[in-house]
């Protein structure tokens, strides 16, 4: 028998110009609503300290039977890299044709991590903040902090954006693209930011709180897009007590999620929480109120990760960009 | 920073000319005995009724310290494939650089995967088999049949073929592979086999003992390759309690292997089965009477994958075969 078919390289560096915000948007928010219905999921997690370069490696994996995308991201942390000019945290996604086991793709998985990360929480906050939402607050300011705060700007008619990091130098990466994007910058702190902010992104590698349930106001919307490991936490537990607290898995969150901290002090049940993807489908009203506090926990699935690079292999094979090979 | 490397595609169809029967036992030999030093592990096996086109996915991975491979073999089982002229078990290997986390290779796994599985029995019988040993006997004729026997005449002065399979028309295969070989071949009852037979080598998809434990004369070396599920059975339980059982990942030869059916029968204990690796390391005898029944309980691992497509990498860029790209 022959198995000869065409494999599909879209390598790291040209994926910056194939796949737009909007697009990483569709895809994720996509995923999301088919996991709600039940017809996409997530295969357990892989995450090893493989005893070499300290380095953690794995994979997120799952299948859409929608969109049929199918596959794996595997990767992880190499805390080395940046000595020799890489980046530390390395991703690459595979993808698999549905209908024949067949593999279908390779994909650089590094911007696009960020890219599916960005638009999680964009979704959350089109889905849930208030619409008059106006100022934007923003913890952390590493690599992935102007991905998310682009895709959040585009989400409401922002005024403002207020941002606070561990390391007050490093703000200056996002006042600057306020500025690109003409929108004031203010650097505040986290108790201002509280008193101001309408929507906050959360975006750190932290494992003690940073935001505290006294200083969000009434109304506001979270987005913790940070925490992925068991022991990592962004906000005061007691503000998941506070708010309605949605999450892309309910699985994840519970356990490696910024709800663990909540859920192991008893302050709520794994049973309060609402997956994003049932608000998308319409099957949960997301916010009732204009004083509710929302707070996604966004912990990072596969899905978000295989939706992406399908999209990206598409707009490759169209637009060029791709590189497809005998195999 | 610029991530930017090459990646190595070595195409499915390209992989028969390039891995010789010895450099497969090689590179599974060495990982095997990897794996007893403890410098070699697997990660936990993914594998997923996905729901779609009555498909099993997934994954087998891990990573060598030594050689360092790392990275997975990712596919499954599409039973709808055949009537479209495919392969119903479709692999895909896919290599990790252990010293960046960047994708290094993407291989082409269906033939690897029958040569990782012969060499690991070859291994088996190397390592255990009496050395005066003349007669081998093969239980199953299917696609691999094939592969185990090539690989297994290669390590004994055999002068005969014994076989049997459920569907005797399908034995034609061995019996015209031994004659290409200038050896006789008998199709024979179980029985028979078990009187004239001194290695016996199994691969079958059974859910049913086929060789029973009286049948099997002292000294006789047998390796089963075909048990790698919940429920799958190629000898009765009986025959692992006679015999010194051998295998290449124990945590799999209790759980889906082999010996799972005596383990849970109570007649063999975990304590009881030997890592094969331990054998080639020489921390443990292997055979040690010329009346021994020895018994490899092969599961397979994605070490043993990672190991033949490292090496068909490395010949394929040498020789010829593979693809290089930006990536």
């Amino acid at each position: 028998m022959s198995d000869a078919h065409k494999v599909t390289v879209v390598p790291e560096a040209v994926i910056a110009g194939l796949l737009s915000e909007e697009e990483a948007f569709e895809a994720v928010e996509a995923t999301f609503g088919a996991m709600a219905r039940g017809a996409a999921y997530n295969f357990p997690v892989i995450r090893e300290a493989i005893g070499h370069a300290d380095a953690l490696y794995g994979f997120k994996s799952g299948f859409d039977r929608e969109s049929l995308a199918m596959g794996l991201k595997s990767g992880g942390y190499w805390p080395g890299n940046e000595a020799r000019g890489l980046t530390n945290h390395q991703s690459t996604v595979i993808l698999f044709d549905a209908d024949t086991g067949r593999v279908k793709a390779l994909v650089g998985g590094n911007l696009l991590t960020a890219l599916r990360t960005a638009a999680a929480s964009a979704v959350s906050i089109r889905h849930l903040a208030r619409p008059d939402a106006r100022v934007l607050g923003m913890i952390g300011a590493g690599h992935q902090s102007t991905f998310q705060m682009r895709a959040a700007l585009k989400q409401r008619d922002f005024e403002k954006v207020v941002g606070w990091n561990y390391h007050p130098e490093m703000l200056v990466r996002l006042e600057t693209l306020a500025g690109e994007l003409g929108l004031p910058f203010e650097a505040v702190s986290l108790e201002e930011m509280g008193a101001q902010a309408d929507v906050i992104v959360s975006i750190t590698s932290s494992f003690a709180p940073s935001m505290m349930a006294d200083w969000v106001r009434p109304g506001t919307h979270l987005a913790c897009m940070g925490t992925d490991t068991k022991g990592k936490q962004e906000v005061e537990a007691a503000l998941l007590a506070r708010a309605t607290v949605f999450t892309d898995e309910i699985t994840q969150s519970v356990s490696i999620g910024e709800a663990q901290h909540a859920v192991a002090a008893g302050l709520i049940a794994e049973g309060d929480i609402v997956e994003i993807g049932a608000v998308i489908n319409g099957a949960h009203p997301g916010r009732s109120t204009a004083d509710e506090i929302t707070l996604f926990d966004g912990t990072g699935v596969g899905l978000q990760d295989l939706a992406v690079a399908a999209k990206v292999v598409e707009v490759a094979v169209a637009r060029g960009g791709a590189t497809e090979l005998a195999f």
